[in-house]
């Protein structure tokens, strides 16, 4: 850490940061300047606050020289972490897995029916909320219980992996229990008791981007379920809140190799929420591809119009199925292809 | 809500939006444009959503054009609302109620001491945190139900009544017993289980608006708390995230008007977070009551050097005195005052 | 366009709306709901703008249905436009097409040897500054004139058509005289004066988006150089300036299909700043070139330790020679080709 | 500045960021941590960019330790600069001094008329656009010459000194010749050729941050001018754009003391384009003062229904002198009072 102190601080306030840190076991090197003074503190920081110092007296500003996450970085674990689900397909190697499914769970005959659709042109992992987090309180909530149930019936029927949002800390067993991926929405991102309860779980976690994390928050965030024992997290691009309104967010694609290159954690991207409109999923699930994601996360669903959530960004399984061997074109173009389903990697419950 | 068609939308798009508009029990007013069609939908549209229309063939965008919360609006209860806080004070009527005390609870005496000091000063409100939301898995996350009893005895000892936040829903009930009002912090300002538990207590909530929340959505979380049974929401303004850095947050004070202009709920003003600087906090003070803000909240710490969080932007006892004497000025200017603190409506629990 | 009256708009007030739109010549539906009335507005409305109708007594809001732009707009002009740059390249068509060379021309050597390995790594155009727009009066501010006819140099020695910065109206023939492509820069997006004396000269132009555009003010930038009689527009989209701070902009790579849905006009991206970082620069150009951008604008130095300015974003001619392989193959795998330079088409002057 | 290097960066890439300070003739403090080493730089940096040592091997980041900025920098002035406006008012002492009139100048009686009002109400200054930057080319684009002369008749007939906004370089001469003060707009607040043009003349200037401006940029944009020889810059906070859409733009009033304490040059807030919402422009100029606003700069117009621009925002004849009369208490309540107009003090040209 950098500790700037004002021009005209004084010989004693230089020496209260000087012991200050020392205390803390901290080596301190003091730079004297024609105009500032700067001491520079070395040593295992990781439980030092900038506060500390930033309070002082005759101090103008401290400056962190290392990132504050730790188990999430790559500094620590150099080599990728690759998540295996349910034995079906593997997150985070060379293969490209895309999730698909309804926003909702609206009954148990349309996800089943979207689970042989999404499967039949090529997705691995089966997505679908059964609790939904609504900006209205007068809105539908998700079918709730019965929505995990028919999740899983349709895992059985298809074979599919299945991931879906837990929203509470109460209910991480019970969608533990139902799902192989547990998702963290966006609004849940810095709702840390709900991290520390997924950290605890065995499952791999699908973390998401809140709508305004910074890229730093979002491994703080993933460091709250590493640290608590559960490596299997996966870090989710969905769009973030600027002040452009002719998308539903913007998508900020530059997080996928920036994720990369700082932490070893898989990356997936959620081009449905990243714009908000189906017409754009398409080209951005094929630049996220480019970019580098090892995972699509995307919306379909077979009568968009009467879609209970998030029709406008959902693809008919025609647009699904174009998309498909779009991206998998792109995958070659990487040196990476679409995971494949093979029937003996079924998921037997 | 107004339905409006793409250029070239068919006879029979047009139809089939009239039709579902009509199963919904809306009346429908079609217009036809030289290059554009479009559908006003009249009637209850409290239940019905943007989307069941987006979705559809032939429709370019919809527009609402009533307010999505209901309770919370001005429109439907035209008084403001006026809260009373453990029979001591009321926020939301004449009188500029300030909350004062540090961001965490430190120890037994700490939080004392603090308290007369901030009663000395003229806060009315003594606020302190026993459960801290941190970014960082390995800072400090506060003293919990011991910190709540340390604010129970610092009440006992002074008369102040006491605010603190709730983090998680399965500690409502535990911080209700200590708390006079809970405070819903910024980052659970969409955790609509936590806004959904505090809706069903008795005591007055102080709900946060996100980092990155509209007030509109503000608004309808407000909405999630009053739909269950809770009326005595105040709303805070504590600065959004923006690209500009010189402050920890850019201080939306353009907020308050639109929120007392829209909303009969109480407006709180927290300058601590909404600067981030401490050397900002008594200019902000200042025009935040000048812009109509019904109560303020702010962080005092006797030696803000030794703080255990915040202490970037802590006041001290004496700038903190200073403060709540320019802030009364201010409030006679628009002929209020701030809240006094009688012997006889202390709050015997 | 859509008038909404306030709830309690007297019948005079609704009344004086329709007899103002009247007299504007616009066809009036006024359409009476339970608790509002909305007036639609229907006609030529170019020259009118909401504020007429936002500012009269018993108005709400109102609300416009036609996209303010018309040239640009790709429903006034289905085919995509195509620009011819100096006989030697075109952008729009099926072929990428990827300019490349320093931020600033430091000397007449310098720019003629990037030029060279520029072309020899497969680029088609030369970019390069010789005026620069810089934060603080006190840094470098280009070499003016002389860069001017060093780039002219470069291009006699390779044939690469020069693309470079007109900050001033007053420069605009100067510039004209040297460039085949006058870029307008993000801060001068909305230099009207600027915008309208390029668009009186025969030279393509590239418009970057200013750092806060809204993709839609972008196009009506457009507009004006387009309405003064140059259609030979190209977009730039650059990045744009959110709360994240690990890239130095966030690039809006969603702003590439909506663009091309929305405009007839070719899109240009430019990774160098759209992330800040050259160590991101080739995953971003693969994902532009993905997401349907038709050319790419790089930074390239043989030695970005010894650049004048943005060294940061550079790249080194081997890194650029490897980043032009793996978009060749991004290309390839959206069914288009890199721009090749043929010796015969070369620009003679 | 500090230079970061890389974990694992060589002695001798330590060693070529030394001997390169060095040879810029600074002196270097290398401080060698148990993971990372840095190197602090001291002496004069003014003319050297974190770019040069940004782009060497092996170099992580940089940090810069003093502003950039110097000659508007409270450091090299402590004392507030106070701009004589005319003759007949000060800007930036102890008095506020308020500046009103129309968006446009529309017609000579339109002026003259608005003129009185103003002054009668307790402007001191009346503003008005001659030449006016529209978002549309479509749009009306001010009176021009005419619309100066016409400012100019409306001093005459009052007394009151004018402010008006130039676009262009070209019209630096022209506008002074009829402005007593010129205006820089928001969208050219990095137009750096106007701003140099602007900083020959001798006229007071007020420079407006731009829409996305960092206030570290409007200070060096201030320099821009100030280094061309004319300190009579008044810095001017106009709202930002932000993702909120309930305003046209947020207000940062934190802007108002962080420039007070940073600068010593005057600050003017201008709510009407801070809120663009006419109902909110009186709370939020009582706000801009008691925040520490020496100026405030509004929209008035008789009959804002029949405005040509910005009716929305403006306020009529009565709502702004209601708000003189509250601005007038607020100022009192931070020991200050508005500017008084003195017929002696009238400006003969």
């Amino acid at each position: 850490m950098i500790v700037i102190m004002k021009p005209g601080a004084t010989a004693a306030e230089i020496g209260a940061v000087i012991r200050k840190a020392e205390q803390m076991g901290l080596k301190t090197h003091p730079i004297y300047g024609d105009s500032r003074t700067v001491v520079a503190l070395v040593g295992d920081l990781t439980g030092i606050t900038r506060e500390s110092f930033d309070v002082m007296a005759g101090v103008l500003q401290t400056m962190r020289i290392q990132e504050p996450y730790k188990l999430a970085s790559r500094t620590t674990r150099p080599d990728n972490t690759v998540i295996d689900v349910a034995g079906v397909v593997k997150v985070g190697g060379p293969e490209i897995v895309v999730m698909a499914g309804p926003c909702s769970v609206e009954s148990r005959s349309q996800i089943i029916e979207i689970a042989h659709a999404v499967k039949d042109a090529g997705a691995t992992v089966l997505r679908g909320g059964a609790f939904k987090p609504r900006t209205s309180p007068y809105d539908f909530q998700g079918m709730g219980l019965k929505g995990l149930e028919y999740l899983a019936d349709a895992r059985e029927a298809t074979g599919l992996p299945v991931i879906t949002e837990v929203m509470r800390e109460e209910q991480v067993a019970m969608v533990a229990e139902y799902a192989d991926i547990l998702q963290i929405g966006a609004r849940n991102m810095q709702n840390y008791g709900l991290l520390q309860a997924v950290g605890k779980v065995k499952k791999p976690v699908m973390l998401k981007r809140g709508i305004s994390g910074m890229i730093k928050e979002l491994l703080m965030c993933a460091e709250y379920i590493v640290s608590n024992g559960n490596y299997n997290v996966m870090l989710c691009e969905r769009g973030i809140r600027t002040y452009e309104t002719a998308t539903r967010n913007t998508f900020d694609l530059n997080a996928i190799p920036v994720l990369k290159q700082t932490s070893h954690l898989p990356v997936v991207a959620d081009p449905s929420h990243g714009t908000g409109l189906r017409e754009l999923v398409p080209a951005m699930s094929r630049a996220a591809v480019a970019a580098g994601a090892d995972a699509l996360i995307l919306e379909v669903h077979p009568d968009p119009d009467q879609a209970v959530s998030d029709g406008r960004q959902s693809l008919t399984y025609k647009e699904f199925a174009t998309l498909m061997v779009d991206v998998a074109r792109i995958a070659a173009a990487v040196d990476r292809n679409l995971a494949v389903f093979t029937e003996d990697a079924v998921h037997v419950k």
